[in-house]
């Protein structure tokens, strides 16, 4: 019996289909097939069986990532989990929640509000994306700025690991030092060192009040002063938002906004918990000061209005063309340098860049739009990467590496780096059939 | 020539002196010698050299673990990293510091209240202890309630390898998926892994307002429970420390303080920031309500004398003889039936345990007094560790394994769990010549 007919006996095999992600980035061919478990020991007869044949397995949630860890080529098991799916158990005394990985991101936060609590990562995509994609890729988000990003809502996890064997890392407690911290290793690890079917999270307070400052500047470096002058300032916004003339245009055409009659770029600052409105008063002072039109509401429509365009900002640019989705990261000291990189880059390649940023952390999305991926799009791509470890950032901020950045992660880590990157992959998946080619 | 003189020629070695800590654990005789080299470069050739001799390295920094983790014995060679103690830089924009492992944690704090920021970690030690010895444990403190612990402060490290080779991970930026996060992996991995030689630390506001309030209680248990009322109600005190009566006497009798004449046990709260007032006017009125004495007072000096009595729990207990210090953790839901298993087992076994306890994080340091560590005072404290796992906890919140905990650490984590361990230390120490024998 062959390796997909010993498959069948134990879990749902779907035939194979295209397995790609929203990264633009395509797998060599058409996967093996779509193994899709929906229990724990569904997962690891899949991998015991991958193991013993030697069969590649890339781990899949709802496909959403931006960097290309979910695609899946020719030879390759699709492990999608999605069929995991449970909320488990929500502990309102202790703030947690355990769940399954295939619960979507926003889900969870919503089930969460219902005791006063919340799950506070907030990736743009998490209506569509799972909990499972978001541990995965270490996701960020617009309230990171303040509540950490999702490393630092993950407690612990249990993991499957590429011969089956289950493993269960972290704890229940807040605190805990008994051990290698495993669990912030499979953070972010994009699938290479283990499956994750479960995650102990921790859930934040909801905030009483959340109160939204915006601002238009004439230039996207005049905005990005103004943010870093906050984080001079000391300032602790919940959310800060920083979007650019091209951006806010796209959105305009795409959704009926009408954003851009604003100025040349715009600001969104939020303040939340007992300290909000003192937060956002000094916000919107300092944003005002070089600000060609600002509004500082207590509106909360019209504070969501603005951040559901912030949200779409990406859909909007893909709907007119296709888009090369950059996440670099740089010290917040730097981001006004960042966007006037960013623009020297469109104009020396000729090419249309968006750009927008989670300001508050440095973390900078600029898009490169283009209808065929060639040569002045690739050359404007490397130019940014190099733009960020010039100013001494990172590649990436919150969406991994995947196939899309692999060689920079090794411009980025350099060699010795990655032998010890590779030296704990070959710890825990010695045969290396998690994942392979992605990340490192 | 051996490895003693091969050693001398490159780095300042002094003669073997025991190498033991603030645990009480002791080593089985005198290490091989100290090697103390001031430069990264002389850490590199020490870890050449052993690496070259296979002789067993413990890594060390000001001495003042809890659980063995810096204890040297026979035919080890102890490498003292204090004479790193420079603050490199402090960036005042971008709100960090890079620093050297024996810069003392206190001091820090101190340099980066220059610029209107500080180091937010701050374990009871922090004015004797090095921040590599705090990266080395993971340590906690009073304000990680709010602020986090080490590992939250810690954007990248530089360090020195088994084999010498010196490796810089993470990111000067407040985010980065680049890779696996192999900071994280060296935080609290006691010295198993690696040397630390350099750090870049966050640094967060320095908050313009701290209040404090105390209450005082019948008995423990009552304190207790108007800790998890405040979790319950979704405070956030940036301070709150338990405790009990038997601390309190102790502390009364060793600084003359009189904290036993308010009640049977104490809870200490601070809030900071601009919501302090309102957040301390609420946690105020959770404790008043089982409190026998309270008092809410912005007078910043009986503030810090309170603190400082709590600082000071350990040194007085230690003042009237040897004790075994444990470090228990449970989820915040269960610390009032923690102190009552504290309280049960004292009884059982005829002991005098202390209690105190940063009660905002569950974290728990009964503190068993003895004259001779007999088999009633071992006992005593398996019975501590075994009501940790029983109340779904661990049997360390922000000490370390070290040398005391190795056993419970096995049953905490399971075979499965230390078979992963064991094979990322060989991942990426494969001769085991770094702190062998200690964490796992």
């Amino acid at each position: 019996m062959g390796f997909l007919d010993e498959l069948r006996a134990v879990v749902p095999v779907l035939p194979a289909s295209a397995a790609g992600d929203r990264s633009g980035v395509a797998g060599d061919g058409l996967p093996l097939a779509i193994a899709r478990p929906d229990t724990v020991d569904g997962v690891r007869a899949v991998l015991r069986l991958a193991s013993a044949h030697g069969v590649p397995v890339v781990p899949r949630g709802a496909g959403t990532g931006l960097a290309g860890g979910a695609v899946a080529g020719r030879g390759e098991l699709v492990l999608d989990v999605s069929g995991l799916d449970r909320i488990v158990e929500i502990d309102p005394v202790d703030a947690l929640a355990v769940v399954e990985p295939g619960v979507r991101t926003a889900e969870l936060d919503r089930a969460a509000q219902a005791f006063g609590l919340r799950y506070a990562p907030d990736p743009a995509s998490a209506e569509i994306s799972t909990i499972g994609g978001n541990i995965a890729t270490n996701a960020g988000g617009m309230r990171c700025v303040k509540y950490g990003v999702t490393r630092e809502a993950v407690l612990g996890l249990d993991v499957v690991l590429a011969d089956g064997r289950l493993i269960r890392t972290g704890r229940r407690t807040l605190k805990g030092v008994a051990g290698l911290d495993l669990t912030s290793l499979f953070v972010g690890s994009e699938g290479t060192l283990g499956v994750v079917v479960g995650a102990t999270l921790r859930l934040r307070p909801l905030p009483g009040r959340t109160l939204t400052a915006a601002a238009a500047f004439d230039s996207v470096t005049a905005a990005a002063r103004a943010c870093a002058e906050l984080t001079r300032q000391r300032r602790e916004p919940s959310v800060l938002e920083l979007l650019d003339g091209a951006t806010l245009e796209v959105i305009d055409r795409a959704q009926g906004t009408d954003l851009a009659a604003r100025g040349g770029a715009l600001v969104i600052a939020q303040a939340d918990g007992p300290a909000a409105e003192e937060e956002i008063t000094a916000i919107a002072k300092v944003l005002a000061e070089e600000a060609t039109w600002s509004e500082w509401s207590g509106d909360a429509e019209s504070a969501e209005r603005l951040l559901f365009a912030r949200r779409m900002a990406l859909p909007s640019i893909e709907r007119f063309g296709r888009a090369l989705i950059e996440d670099i990261c740089v010290p917040r000291s730097r981001l006004a340098e960042a966007f006037a990189g960013v623009s020297r880059i469109a104009a020396t390649h000729g090419v249309r860049i968006y750009s927008f940023a989670h300001a508050g952390d440095g973390n900078l999305h600029p898009i490169v739009g283009y209808e065929t991926l060639d040569a002045a799009v690739r050359r404007a791509g490397d130019d940014l990467f190099a733009l960020a470890l010039d100013l001494g950032g990172t590649v990436t901020g919150e969406h991994g590496v995947g196939l899309l950045k692999r060689d920079w992660l090794a411009r980025e880590a350099g060699p010795e780096v990655l032998s010890v990157q590779a030296a704990v992959k070959a710890a825990l998946d010695p045969q290396g059939i998690l994942n392979p080619g992605k990340a490192f």
